[in-house]
Order: structure tokens, then sequence, then C-alpha cells
């Protein structure tokens, strides 16, 4: 067998190449940007997808010949790459399922407790020179819902318990520890904190719409960390402006990165961030490590872990 | 017996006093303000410190005649209110123990995730409308140095446990899970977080100086929720400007509250918050009925909890 020809999908001009050097000898790497992509793809054996934000694939995927027989991602959704003739095909696509769940956990504990504690406005009142002493919430005794039942879900429900947070967690069928969509309206209602971690599918696109936030208790607040198109973004706006819900902390978008004029950035009582919750000191390298690990697998003819559903749009299971 | 006098000590035009209906007809209750106390001490069998932040006890206790045989601040710390006279006296002080333990270690959870989730700077570039994403740190596996072995910094390690990081405790004297003075200094140059939660006392006032901010890691973060004096302000201002440390985060101060041409609002990487840690909603009312419960006990003649050792300045033992 000849070595195989592995092609790494790079973003332009952006963060360094991931860490491959355990690879050396035993695949040729190939890299490439988005616009070299569909020339490349033919003949690949296997693509690393390491721009995560990159449609590229979705949009060289559909041309003429071979295709590489796997494609993996260094991300935990895959909704960016998914399109119908890459889930009809043979590929198998695996994700970075494991990597982001504890670091995203604590972002969202992080972002809990900001909104808990005022912090948002504290930091403004320091900015204007204002002591302005408030009483803040308890976080203890509180309730979450935690909507996404994959590995990340679970850790914040795990995080928030810690913090002695009453979190139950919904996926797209109960099981033991999960509750199934017919629960959903009734532990949104009676939430604390409504925190959105699904992946993106068919059934999670825009679920967060007007009638879910009118659900919502005034003192509650919304937290995204999954993906963007979950949320109907002016729903959440007005549910914020005329005080349907108390706050809500977003870290993705439907439109990344959002551009200056976006109106997102000055909602009151919205907290933005720049798509960073699992994205900790070291990440890429754990990514890297991540991908030889299966690399080897896929080298010595092992089942891999990981496997991507691709009509669900994610690693059922668990 | 005749109904015991009750003098309680009010803030000026601030927020409610405290509900003590059921006090009624077990106490006649006086209210007084700052400038009234001097004159209606000796009248009084109880008197009960409303005012958290008034040294007004301090400064009308040395007078002339009889004084109350019992003083009860709403507040953990007593540093406000102790004056040679009063330790010498017969009178017994006691403190609110209990109440702020879990509020605080909360708040200082909050604090250290914003800090190792940089959303101080988050909040700025949301506010400049700029799209930035950085690596955050991971909380878990990092090291806590929590100085003070009262209830607070004990349920402060308690929650930065729950959270994954090695929190050492530190007390004026070594105990089963306590480390004593001589290990400080090892202790606060390892720590990723270096906590204060210490009672204000002679030992303790100006710990955090020029050199035990030098001791400390460039990447450590400085929290105080203790009180103002414990730390050199000049000297964490020349730390954070000059990078020895990473970040501090600051609930209480040597003046509170700050005036408006403090120099403290505005030195990079320092969060300023006025003096907030505790006060969840709720709070005076859990004030109020713990001082009703320790009345009951004071009525019956029966032993106090929370006694304050008042050479030492705060409540010993545990």
């Amino acid at each position: 067998m000849s070595v195989p020809v592995l092609l790494v999908l790079l973003v332009l001009d952006a963060d360094p190449p991931p860490r491959l050097g355990r690879l050396t000898g035993r695949a040729r790497i190939v890299r490439t940007d988005a616009a070299g992509l569909a020339a490349r793809l033919p003949g690949a054996d296997v693509l690393l997808v390491w721009d995560f934000t990159s449609t590229a694939v979705r949009e060289a995927w559909p041309g003429g010949g071979p295709r590489p027989r796997w494609v993996h991602t260094a991300s935990a959704g895959v909704d960016h790459l998914m399109c119908p003739e890459l889930a009809a095909s043979a590929t198998v696509v695996t994700n970075a399922r494991g990597v982001f769940d504890e670091p995203i956990a604590e972002y969202v504990a992080a972002l809990v407790l900001a909104l808990a504690k005022d912090l948002p406005r504290t930091l403004e009142f320091q900015r204007e020179g204002r002591w302005r002493h408030r009483e803040s919430r308890r976080l203890a005794g509180t309730r979450a819902c935690v909507v996404g039942s994959g590995p990340i879900g679970r850790a914040i429900a795990r995080t928030l318990g810690a913090l002695g947070v009453r979190a139950a967690v919904v996926g797209r069928a109960a099981r033991t520890g999960v509750h199934g969509p017919k629960d959903l309206d009734r532990l949104v209602a009676r939430a604390d904190w409504v925190i959105a971690a699904a992946p993106l599918t068919e059934e999670t696109r825009g679920m967060f719409d007007a009638r879910r936030f009118g659900l919502m208790q005034p003192s509650a607040c919304f937290v995204n960390v999954g993906r963007g198109q979950l949320v109907d973004e002016e729903a959440l706006v007005r549910a914020l402006t005329d005080g349907w819900i108390a706050g809500a902390a977003l870290d993705v978008f439907r439109d990344e990165p959002l551009t200056p004029d976006s109106p997102l950035w000055r909602v009151p009582g919205l907290v933005v961030s720049p798509h960073m919750s699992g994205d900790t000191v070291g990440w890429r390298d754990e990514l890297a490590a991540q991908f030889v690990d299966l690399y080897g697998r896929w080298e010595a003819g092992e089942p891999l872990p990981n496997v991507v559903d691709k009509r669900r749009g994610y690693v059922p299971g668990h």
C-alpha cells in the first residue's frame, strides 16, 4: 500500500497549522485553502478539516472525481461541512468529540455566574467610576435546562450541578438522565438558566424562537454555546428589549464573525463573545493529537471512534 | 425583669431597617443613627449594628455610662466596630458568621472564572464592536491559595474545588485541612489564584504587599473579598501595571466607597466591584432572622453562638 495522501484544509493567513509531525512518513501531507480544495479532493485519501468555520467542504464536495474515504473535522459540530452528496457517500465522517466538553462547561459556568452576579453591569459602573452596590443572585438552588444531550451538554449539567444548580438535560430522545423533546417546554418555562448546547440539525434549527422565549420566566437568562442557527436572533433581541427574559449570553451567531455594524453588539442585557467557549490554551495541540490518534487506528484498519451519523448530523449514542 | 432595650444602629437615609416584628413585646426597639449613638448607649441592653460600614460604635463606645451587655453586628468582619474599651469590657460581641459563606464563595467563583475566561476583555471588545477570538484558560487543574480559614475561606475552597481547582487554605494556625502561616509564601508562589478572605487583624493588615505580589507567578491573579486593608493597594497597582501578575479583582478597598476620582477604577487588568460579594437577594432578611434567633437564646439565658474573640477579631475555632 502506498503512503496515503492526507489533505489538510486550512484557514488562509490564520493560526498555525496542526502539529502532525508524528505522521511523517505515514502520510503525504498536502495543505490547501478553500479555493484549492475542489481540485485536491480527488487525489486525497483522508481530509482533515482544520478550518472549523469554513463551508468549503460543502461547496467543493459535490464536484466530480473520487473522494476521500475519511473526513475528520477538528470541531464538535459538522453542520458547516455536511451536504447531501457527502451524506449519501460511503465516506466516513468523524469529529472532535470529547475535546471541547469540559472547556465549554467551564465557559458556560463563567457566563451563568457572571449573569447571576451582574458582572457586566459591575464592569460598566467601574468604567464610569460609579460605586453602585446591588444585591445579586444565589446560583445554588436555581434551575437550569440544558438543551443538548451530547458530551458537551452533559458536561455543562455536571459543572452547573457542582455549583448547586439543579440541571435538567434535554435531548432528541428520552433516556436515563436525559429528558425527551416532550418535556422541553415545561423545563424551559421553569428554568432560571436555559442553555443551548445542541448540534445544528433540521430538528434544532430555529428552536429558540419567540414562542420559546415567551415561555421563559422574566427573571431567567438564555445562553447559547451551540450554533447560532439554533436561535431566532430577532426574537431574542425582542425578548431582551421587551423584558420577556432578564439576560442572555451568546458565543455563537447566525453569521460569524459578527460585523462591526451588527445590532447584536449593543443589545441591553446581552453578552456577546466571539465563538471561543471551547478554545482554551493548548486546544489546537489537543485537536491535532486527537487526529493523530484516529489516524493510527485508520492506518491499522481499526474501527474509528467519533463517527458522525451523517443524516442526523452528530455522533449518536452514549 | 423589664423588657430589654434593643438599640438598632441604622444607616441614615439608606436601605430598609431589619424586619424584627418577631421581637414585638420582647424588646423595646430604639433606632438610632451614628450621631445619636453615644447618647443612647447607656440605656441599651443590646446593640444591633445594622450599619455594617459604620465606625460609629468605635467612636461612641469609649464615652461614659453603662454599656450594652451584648453587641451583634450583621456582618462577618468586626474590624469596623472594635476598640480597646469594647475589647476590655465584659460585653459579648457576636457576628453574622454563616450567612455570607456560600454567597461569597459563588462570587469568588464568578470572579475567578471571569478572569480565566477573559470576560472583562470580551465585554470591552463587545463595546467596541470588535470580534476578537482568543484562547482562554482552563480552570480545572489550576491551583488556588485561599488566605483565611474561617467558614468563608473554607466555602471558597470547597466551591473552587468543585470546579476542579486544587485549593489550599491558609489560616492563623495549621490544623487539619488548613496550612499555617509558614506555608503561605510557598503556596502564594505556586498558585494560579490567590484569594484573600481573612479577617482584618493586626496580623493580617497589609499582608498582601509588594513582596508577596512579587512572589506570585506572572500568570496568576489576585482576588480580595476580605477587607481592603489586607492589601497594600499601591503595591497591587504596581504589580498589575508592571506585569508581576496577570490580573486582579477587588470587592473591598481601604476607603469605601471608592470616590469617582480614585485611580483604582482604571487600572488595566483590575476588576472593581462595590463590596457586594456576600449580598444576594434576601440577605437582609436572612441577617435579621439570624439576629432574632440569637435574641431568643439571649432572652433564655442560653449561650450565644458566633461569639467573637475580641482580642483576635474573629470567631475562633472550627
